[in-house]
């Protein structure tokens, strides 16, 4: 691994806290509660980006971000997965035409007309 | 490619697409909507990630896991930042403390106890 | 009117829009397109919430929490659930021991030791 | 107060804790904390509605019902609103055209099309 690939290094040092004791290691403790505990970080950490992104302080939504990312490895490494998975389906999507294919994807998932969406 | 690169080449994208017409482009029509719309686009995309993990559902976390990330980063756009700068705090993190410092700092930040938290 | 009532027939309300046309009746249009559609909108009403209280706008906290709540409403009807069984709820623990017991069963569920909570 | 009215009592239940001793009182210590902390629980709590619902537990749909209800009585009371203004908002609706101008609200809000919404 390069040494510029902050993310798959990171997803190493998760997978080698993983097992450890959970008196000592957040992510060992976070493990050791469990998928709801990992899966509520997640919505937690999202309120804080979007918090901090409407007070407008950047140094704090570069912080909650971090937070965020971080926790969504900690779910992606419980389903077994890295974050390279997660950055290769956004340059397959990039890829095959571009990220419009976002867009294009949900209308199509979500079609049929949703007012209130 | 390298991870940081990845993100780095999707913040270029983005950035480009930005000024685009919204007519045609997903990423210049939520910019024209402005910062409401993109953080609610965050805690519409970390639901998902949250249901897909319920479902166990691999392929599914990992499509919502890269809808989260691309939103993060069209909300760090909008604040005049760069994934570089959310992988450079994830790193710094890490080098000074391990991923431990997360638990410390929630824990300082959060003193005077919090019992139901 | 109390406010149980409004609750409960609003209730009513979704009950009977439940099976209605979705091409005409936003209820039955989520109702048609299932739990995860109810669910995501409720972590989106959850973020509106958060953004109109951050924005520090009244009139606009009061119109997200109707919306949220209406949506938990929602999700309560796919359940089987009514809203009196959320007030019931709410009762059961002002009458044994207030609002305190919140901090208490969540601190016990919690137990352990969360750094980072 | 009629005696069947469950929010306006707990709302009750709120302002009169609110001021009382943050070591004691789970209540006065997230208004001590501030605003960000309630929001943010607000997060969290809807987080577990979607969990709880997901799992299909009607009992746990229930209780995090309650405590997301719970919580937004508290941000209410931080902008020195009421439940009633929030029974008031969901009769209005429901008085003038019924619930469906939620949808017709949002559409216009959201008018210009939304591919990806």
């Amino acid at each position: 691994m390069s040494g510029n690939d902050t993310l798959a290094r990171l997803a190493d040092v998760i997978a080698q806290r993983r097992g450890g004791d959970p008196d000592k290691s957040y992510v060992a403790r976070l493990f050791a509660k469990g998928n709801d505990a990992i899966l509520k970080k997640i919505g937690e950490e999202a309120t804080e980006v979007v918090m901090a992104a409407k007070d407008g302080d950047p140094k704090r939504v570069v912080a909650e971000v971090a937070d965020l990312w971080f926790h969504t490895m900690i779910a992606l490494a419980a389903h077994g997965l890295r974050p390279a998975d997660v950055l290769a389906e956004l340059e397959r999507r990039e890829g095959i035409s571009g990220l419009e294919e976002f867009a294009a994807r949900k209308a199509i998932r979500r079609e049929g007309g949703e007012a209130s969406q």
